[in-house]
């Protein structure tokens, strides 16, 4: 399978990101990448990295997106962005999927700009995976949609609960819907009409009703449908607490126990870092396009970009996309 | 001055909160609390707390709001409810606060059902204090409105300023609002026009723009600005999520540490709960109705509610509803 990476986009691009797609290369089956972005700038670290033999091809392009741009402007002032390019290459054909670590609203932008929604699809979201107490959930839209209706997140409920079954393999993923009380009556219109559209669906099995904020992190829902707005805010509320939390437990442990105890400490915050990187999940999948987009974390380094490489693969073998327009056409 | 407590709301009522009752009378001069509830209930814990002399009356009444009743009709039918009492007590001037860790649905609307919003006031919002990296913040509303319009957000800002100012004693408090990006043209319709507001205001020089989730506990803003449904949404994510992480790093480090380091590893977690422990700031003022109300958290304890007795007190003394009244008036 060949896969467009945007080679400019992440904070320490195009290091890491090339460096992954030579891991992906070597490391998955039948994987191609093409490398989109400034080739004066990708060779040297493909030299770096010691190069493979074939499967990788760079398609040269002048300009990124930065990540403090305005998505929209920058989109239109800058034509020749890696972006842009990457979602060409998927439109026309020569690549099935694409792989971003650059501004997410940018790469949401180019995406919507083309208009290719799967049949049936009202609106796409980003879908996240995030480790909880019980193994992993999937929350959605965590950003591409401002103005979310009830269908809208009806979808979500759909999409992420196909993702969750076939990519983290789930039998009968359960879904939830956030919101501010357990209670059939609670939240804004949104969340009223939404629970009211899945309890009449043929969801209603799986669907477990609303959930609060602090139900994510148990586990009590494989799947968790929300406004982008809301989704997007909680997700980098989550990103920063437990950085934060994580720090000052490493500060206030290591001002206590004995220096000869500051390694055993010091490898225990290294596991709690792990246990909470989302990365290792591959990216987040932004569902409901014709083709396949994977946005990556900004910070995202190479073992991240490798995984988000083999996320792209394993959504194609599993024909998600069909899937989806299926389900979706059965139930209209 | 006399303040009505909920002595019947809390998840361990009404020992705790007669406690933090008794301790608020020993310790805060001057101040009177009504312990509105269950005579039969609320008498024995008096009598083992030892009892104090003067400054603490029973008002009996024979209902209770359950925390997992639907508010609204919990409240059309227990007449005799120690939250709508409390309320009562209030606007016929019998006491100048009250203070509930009952249903946080219900104690609210049974405030709005009394209409009694402070001149100019469009919608009162409720206020939680968050500690951050750089000290306390204020967020609002979390989770009174839930169908917020763009200047009951401003006025949020107006209100949150006033009580970070005179509660939490910070000069010139910043505002921020919550939003999915920090460029000015991010988020839905409801953050762009509540920036645009903000940026023609008097307060725009205090306006730091938008935030983003991660920047709440950087201590990036004094005051910031939200839906109800968001910031509900999100205090109760953070609230999950550090228990949660606490939690982990705990496992983590006893599986690893010797067993004579043990105590000293839980003395350093005991500090992090203590660190996040928002009860320590005394609960969250329902702002903008025409008295004081704070709501506590459903787990407090006797310290949590002295505490919010004593902010109740503050309040008082500073005229916050005064000052709120004072500022959106001149500003109309």
């Amino acid at each position: 399978m060949r896969i467009a990476l945007d080679a400019m986009g992440g904070d320490y691009a195009p290091g890491p990101i090339v460096q992954g797609a030579v891991e992906a290369v070597r490391n998955l089956n039948g994987t191609e990448v093409v490398l989109v972005g400034d080739r004066a700038r990708i060779e040297p670290v493909l030299a770096e990295c010691g190069g493979v033999s074939g499967g990788l091809d760079i398609f040269h392009c002048t300009q990124t997106v930065g990540m403090d741009e305005s998505p929209v402007e920058a989109l239109r002032r800058k034509r020749d962005n890696s972006i842009s390019r990457c979602w060409e290459l998927m439109a026309s054909g020569q690549v099935t999927a694409l792989v971003s670590a650059g501004s997410t609203g940018a790469v949401v932008a180019a995406g919507l700009f083309q208009k290719r929604f799967l049949a049936g699809v009202k609106r796409p979201g980003i879908a996240v995976v995030l480790p909880t107490a019980t193994g992993p959930c999937v929350m959605l839209d965590v950003g591409a949609n401002m103005a979310a209706k009830p269908e809208h997140l009806f979808q979500y409920g759909v999409m992420g609960s196909l993702y969750a079954q076939h990519i983290l393999k789930i039998d009968e993923p359960t879904i939830a819907l956030m919101n501010v009380g357990t209670e059939e009556q609670k939240g804004n219109e949104l969340a009223k009409e939404t629970h009211t559209l899945f309890d009449s669906s043929h969801l209603k099995d799986r669907f477990l009703g609303n959930i609060e904020g602090r139900d994510i992190y148990k586990g009590t829902a494989h799947v968790i449908v929300c406004d982008g707005f809301v989704g997007n805010v909680v997700l980098k509320v989550c990103e920063g607490l437990v950085e934060l939390v994580l720090n000052h437990s490493a500060e206030e442990m290591l001002a206590r126990l004995p220096r000869d105890q500051h390694a055993t400490a010091r490898s225990a915050f290294d596991a709690l870092i792990r246990r909470y990187d989302y990365s290792q999940y591959g990216g987040a999948p932004l569902l409901g396009i014709d083709g396949i987009c994977i946005i990556c974390h900004g910070a995202s380094g190479a073992s991240a970009i490798r995984n988000a490489i083999r996320v792209a693969g394993t959504f194609a073998q599993h024909h998600i996309n069909d899937l989806i327009v299926g389900e979706l056409k059965c139930r209209s």
